[in-house]
């Protein structure tokens, strides 16, 4: 809540919900906003004024917004003698004033106040927050409303009140599948701060490997990682840096299943006899923490109180998810375990287990998450139901008074494209729940699995989609516009890169060693279109696709070049759409002609430069020319549906046949634009489909 | 040398010193390689089998070695149950035998044995040496052998045997004028070891800058830093991370000069009375320590004592140029210090401080580095001579039996092409040094000065001109073959990339950045072709074109998005030569003919795209127009020259003045491309100039 002082002065705004203006650039889009007339220019003179104290993590969170504006617009801020930024002498002096009430909390906490109020004039831009966290988040508007046009930099006349619809905005990072080192955690937290997104969850335990050290049971980290692990110091330095950017770190160690890394340096806690060694494929394995073993828990007390002190967030989060319960059911002594202890089946085994986790972890003073399986009668009230299941997982949790939060949905490994991350939300509007169950839906995380992901391509995979997911979890439920949500993913994606993100930039380069030393430089420019129009392949294809990839496979394939959500693809299904629409509309038809004799003539260089590429490379050429060959059809469909004479049956049947080609997936990507070719073609027939 | 034993089972080759075959990739060119008949096919069933015992270096370079190789192959080799690569059981099953025979100092050190050899034969590749220091160069080469043809992966049969020239082959980096984080200085190890370079030295003091923790004398780099230094643990880190790669860490603490950051907390060890702050400009300055102050020798005392500690290597830097005495001439007592010391002058006084530093030193076990102006007939025997003033420095330096190194000529800072440093010899044939001189030579050093570079930039102003230089230092004196050179700086700098470097791709984020949100794909695509053709200005010119710029100033210019040494420019200053030799050559005339038209389509479409451009690039206008001109008038010269109708007087001094328009400078970036034009406008008038 905003105290009334805070707006003192400011009284002549009047602020409203409305829709963000078409020339509005921000992501996620704010609770109200209000535009003024005229602009603030900004220049070299342009002063900041931090107005909260001594409050450390707000003068750093300024300087680093000012840096990030300087990089940006070429300008040089004053510096006073010491090197720091000169503030301005008195707020009237200001061109930007940075207020904030109150530091807020030691570490960001979950229901912290996240508001704050912005109001641009053509004298001075003013941002006021309760709390240090809400004037951050000001901070990262300030900077997207930044606009340059022809002779300046300017940020337009605005009056603003925002603050979160969810309080838990998360983004969840497996390290275990593939390990993730510091810079690209750091990294990353950079990018969610720019969103405004509040949680990164660390998925730090797997079958893959436990990558975070432990001094009191050292085996798991040094048997289960292959020495790739935070350290305990380590782990302190990115919560430190999440911290200065107002985001929680929540860490997760998953058990009782997806275990295998625990237990190759204790084979003694598993339900069947060992030796164990660490994971390296894909899947749901059997190795599972044996529930009637006192030793499990003597290990889970030393081991989570580390974690516990280690980790100021109060939730903690123990997975709890695909237990396929093979090792229980195949150990007699633990089934009698289940019958002496009433417990009924596997299930109840689970809900007992997950009794001793909590006590241990109440004892340390930490609250439990866990994935949707933990959901059991007496699972233990304040609880967290982190849900990958979906909308009944929320009701069914939220109906028994636990808070739960969503990543259905949310699973951004999976390829799928912005929008239908964008369209899902944690508790939408004509969903059966009520108010108190709404009340307990805290958000939702966008979940970053690493079967298929390495450093390099990692950003690809998070952004820029997941600003979309930040969107909904932020914005009022009813911003739901999904082409002006694209319109400012757009511009969102080189903030994103100007703050770091590798989303792009790592391409060309990933195209230049898959080719290999005979590609040309025109080889290479046209390549890149081609990559840009292709996608990887969705859900989990590419493990059916690529069954002999491994944790060690290097992912540095044509698969690894292309990036989910292609633009170029959906701009072409767009002017597809509409000339089918409109056959007769020249300027509809011009725009699709124009792309297809484009894409042929960048096809056709191509396949001419294939023989020049590297073996792995070299394999995918089908994918080529099958899609030029539907491009042609697609091509002739065009002519047929704009001069008004239909294709023949037989010949749109070869037609559409060649679409479907070019649409099967190989290689782990696929070709989009397949889809609208089809539709083109089908559309051209004499009775269209 | 390699002992006998190694060459058993390898009597069957001969070796001999023949120039690099043209197919040849490898930088820097091996000593003695003669080409085999047939080629080691690579498979995922490749295994490697080291013999070495159980050095731990040799076995963690030749696992990255490995991984490098996957990376670019896409090949995957068998892994242990335990992640490791699975080594061949047998030397008869391996396809590469890596075999050191020691495994060599506890740290790299000047003068060891970095020779190796390597037999590649269709069946095995094996690679011997004495150290392994010469394994991981070998290494190395094996990796800039590995070609891909059609099918597959291969490694050409070869013998080669190799060592290097120089045992000094260094890299020096600034990290005062602007700071560069712990990433940037590990990814340059990597890359330096690409190369074969093996002294990274580390200019840790300046004016600008006190960039390493002091336990003893904590002000120095509390105050004189900004916050920005490497703590010694962190310098640690950077030591083993480069020993591990075969790399000598060399440390230059700047004295007694160059040291306004020294003083900042210790005014009272200057020249002159203080307060001294930061310096945040370019240039030589006055603050100097106070050599007649006995302070001053106490905090040196302490501070190099603890830096003899951190640092292993036995050469520590003392810097000590650019001492311009104006404090020194300005204090009377000083003055009278040198009168009663019989000390003559002020370069007397400064040889009087360095025969203190150098007991100091004595005392810790180190011998002294220093700049030209060090030299001084009472420089302690056994120091070396670091020369920035060229030839007459080293003969100086080794006439009176003094070792020196080389960086005149080597100062890639100033941005000349790669073909400068690479002619440049630190003991060329025909200079007059005697052989006891020739062999107090002991190499050179690349030097990265950094009033100009960023962690963003300063990649692709060290690489890849540097891989010139380190074959300078490493191969024959008679490799000087300027085309073949950068033939194969093109293959290497591919290398580079995959090895992590960013020079190349910094650009189109940066010229992104630089566009502003109102750049079309069409316009960034154009822009890039435009990047590609100039040239940051050489020497000293941007600090006079850009006098504004001070440490804070970001790097985010139309300046940093240019590189040194434009590929494209080079290319074409060629085509035009070959084209003014034999005009009537048509392919020649065609080739020039179809660049000049390329070029006036891309400058008319992003001239058109201006006005969509941010205000710093939309600045720069005048010089793509100007050179667009250019161009119009060289298509006209060539047309003139090519149909053998000269132009007449009015029209070549009209169009000769267009050239040097366009050759004209500015916004810290130049056209080379503009003299080559100017060049076919000459040869096209009616009596050739």
């Amino acid at each position: 809540m905003f105290r009334v002082s805070l707006l003192t002065g400011f009284a002549w705004l009047t602020f409203a919900s409305v829709t963000a203006s078409p020339q509005n650039s921000l992501m996620p889009v704010p609770s109200s906003i209000q535009d003024g007339s005229g602009r603030l220019e900004l220049s070299a003179k342009s002063q900041v004024l931090i107005l909260g104290g001594a409050d450390a993590r707000l003068h750093s969170a300024t300087l680093r917004a000012l840096r990030r504006l300087e990089e940006r617009t070429g300008l040089v801020f004053a510096r006073t003698s010491t090197g720091e930024y000169a503030q301005a002498g008195t707020p009237a002096e200001a061109t930007l004033i940075v207020e904030s009430s109150a530091p807020g909390a030691a570490w960001p906490t979950l229901g912290e106040d996240e508001s704050y109020m912005l109001t641009v004039s053509s004298r001075q831009a003013v941002l006021q927050a309760p709390t240090t966290l809400g004037a951050m988040h000001g901070l990262e508007t300030l900077l997207q409303l930044v606009q340059s046009e022809g002779g300046g930099w300017f940020v337009p006349a605005v009056a603003l009140s925002d603050r979160p619809r969810f309080p838990w905005r998360g983004l969840m990072i497996d390290v275990c599948r593939h390990w993730l080192p510091m810079d690209v955690i750091k990294r990353n937290l950079d990018l969610m701060a720019v969103v405004k997104l509040n949680v990164l969850h660390l998925h730090l335990t797997e079958d893959q490997g436990f990558r975070i050290e432990s001094k009191t049971f050292s085996r798991l980290h040094k048997l289960g990682s292959d020495g790739q692990y935070y350290t305990q110091d380590q782990m302190r330095e990115i919560i430190a840096y999440a911290g200065q950017r107002g985001i929680r770190v929540v860490p997760e160690f998953d058990m009782p299943g997806h275990a295998t890394s625990w237990v190759v340096g204790y084979p003694e806690l598993a339900s069947a006899p060992g030796p164990y060694q660490i994971e390296r494929q894909w899947g749901v394995f059997d190795p599972v923490l044996d529930p009637t073993n006192p030793k499990v828990y003597e290990l889970l007390e030393g081991f989570l109180g580390e974690m516990a002190a280690l980790f100021p967030d109060p939730y903690l989060h123990i997975g709890g998810d695909e237990n396929n319960g093979v090792q229980w059911s195949a150990n007699p002594q633990i089934q009698a375990f289940i019958r002496e202890h009433n417990l009924k089946d596997n299930a109840g085994l689970h809900a007992y287990f997950n009794r001793q986790v909590n006590e241990i972890l109440s004892r340390h003073g930490k609250k439990l998450v866990g994935w949707d399986e933990i959901l059991h009668p007496q699972l233990p009230a304040g609880s967290v139901v982190h849900s990958w299941r979906g909308p009944d997982g929320i009701a069914a949790a939220t109906e028994r008074g636990y808070p739960t939060i969503l990543s259905n949905g949310y699973y951004i490994d999976l390829c799928h494209p912005a929008s239908d991350h964008y369209l899902t939300d944690p508790a939408p509007s004509g969903a059966k729940l009520t108010d108190a169950q709404r009340a307990l839906v805290l958000g939702g995380e966008a979940t970053m699995w690493a079967e298929w992901v390495s450093p390099e391509t990692v950003d690809s995979r998070i952004w820029p989609r997941t600003a979309a997911i930040a969107e909904r979890l932020w914005s009022r439920a009813e911003i739901r516009d999904v082409p002006d949500m694209y319109r400012r993913l757009a511009m969102v994606s080189q903030r994103l890169e100007e703050a770091g993100a590798q989303h792009r930039r790592y391409v060309d380069p990933a195209l230049r060693r898959l080719a290999g030393e005979g590609a040309t430089t025109e080889d290479l420019r046209q390549l890149r279109w081609w990559v840009d129009l292709i996608e990887p392949v969705k859900e989990y294809v590419r493990g059916q696709q690529q069954p002999e990839f491994r944790q060690s496979t290097p992912l540095t394939s044509l698969a690894d070049c292309a990036r989910p959500d292609s633009q170029a693809s959906r701009e072409f299904a767009a002017m597809v759409d509409e000339f089918i629409a409109s056959p007769k509309d020249q300027a509809a038809h011009a725009r699709v002609a124009a792309v297809l004799a484009a894409w042929h003539v960048a096809a056709t260089g191509l396949l001419n430069g294939w023989p020049r590429f590297s073996r792995d490379l070299a394999a995918t050429k089908s994918l080529l020319s099958d899609f030029d060959t539907a491009v042609g059809a697609g091509d002739q469909a065009r002519e047929a549906l704009s001069g008004g004479r239909p294709l023949d049956l037989a010949t749109q049947a070869r037609f559409l046949d060649a679409a479907d080609r070019a649409a099967k997936s190989r290689f782990a990507v696929e070709i989009p634009a397949a889809g609208a070719l089809r539709k083109l073609i089908a559309a051209a027939g004499p009775a269209p489909k």
